[in-house]
């Protein structure tokens, strides 16, 4: 059934967003999967031609075993869209993601991107962010600040996480819906902290695959409709 | 000259700051040599119990050629003060720091120290910063986006200086005196910035070895005398 609902949301993000000719940033995670498949698709029968920049070790894998064209940021820094999932949405479309450990490829990948879509199934959305996903916000820290770091934030210590990047990751905890860019920018300027996994005022549409087969969208503002 | 000048305002900060018992971070470059002589001497004369966090692998090796007690943050998440020089000091105690490319495991320091102090020779001392130090502000960026970030900070490409963190280190020109908490805030914000070499309100007392053998002290709130 959440594989389903992955699919659907996949293929209509992938149908509506991308076109021939562009750069498309390529998200991580169970979601993923079937975009890049209905993208090899397209580029095979429309015989696109569109350059890929993955955002995890995943990705990139996933973008050559489909035989698709691999790029990264050195040779393409703007992408005309980037394409991913989230552990959790909400209803401005604000975003916890990272639960796989790459949310700082991820941001940055996003942040390159003059249009961000997410792809997810109906258990990622959410009225307010922690209505679902349980696991608190993961924040990317340089080793040798996880003790203070977690100190800081209260965390309760975990096993680290290793990055790709050779960091740890660790999960803040939080009680009630709270000013999330507020949130980020408060974390994000600890010394330590590399990135956090709240993605505020960068989606610009939610896809999500429902349990009655069909798809549902969110938009933020009018800047993005389907192009 | 300025050797000596950094010497005197090592030996004051470490006279005036370190007392028994306390747990000290240990700053990078050239004037911190001079600060690691005198607290060895100290130690070993008033036999007293220090633990020393260095910022660095220099000051790591510092710290046990001179036979100090070595720790780290996970050991020690909290410390009693931090010594540590600058490339640039300005009125309000704003620095620029990390021309040795240490400049994250020096703010990771500096933020979880009690009293963080400043040192340097006669040459850091501004009244704006870019005054004296013409390299721009140092920034520590993922790899993978140096340059999407250099586009973004309109930075003229250089080769990239490796971190011990193995990130890359670019150097953000700036024109004249800036609000520099929001500049230091909008740099960090920025998706693959790991950390700036900006520290706005960290230190609270420089010292500055001067070319006539005095030494000039510099504080910001009353909240740090002497201890």
């Amino acid at each position: 059934m959440a594989e389903e609902a992955k699919k659907l949301a996949a293929y209509a993000a992938v149908d509506n967003h991308v076109q021939n000719n562009q750069v498309v940033g390529v998200g991580s995670g169970s979601t993923i999967v079937y975009a890049v498949d209905r993208l090899a698709d397209r580029v095979r029968q429309e015989k696109l031609n569109i350059i890929c920049v993955p955002t995890s070790f995943q990705a990139r894998q996933l973008i050559l075993q489909h035989g698709l064209t691999l790029s990264d940021l050195d040779r393409h820094p703007e992408l005309d869209v980037a394409i991913d999932g989230a552990d959790e949405v909400d209803d401005d479309l604000t975003l916890i993601k990272g639960g796989g450990g790459c949310l700082t490829q991820e941001k940055i990948v996003a942040g390159c991107a003059k249009h961000f879509v997410v792809i997810a199934d109906f258990r990622k959305d959410s009225k307010a962010l922690g209505e679902q996903w349980k696991k608190g916000i993961p924040i990317e820290v340089i080793p040798m600040a996880y003790v203070p770091v977690n100190l800081r934030m209260a965390v309760s210590k975990a096993g680290p996480v290793v990055t790709d990047n050779s960091n740890f990751i660790l999960d803040w905890k939080f009680e009630q819906a709270q000013n999330w860019k507020e949130v980020n920018t408060a974390i994000k300027m600890i010394p330590g902290v590399v990135e956090t996994g709240l993605f505020v005022g960068m989606a610009e549409r939610a896809y999500f695959g429902m349990e009655d087969g069909s798809v549902k969208t969110r938009n933020t503002t009018p800047k993005s409709p389907p192009y």
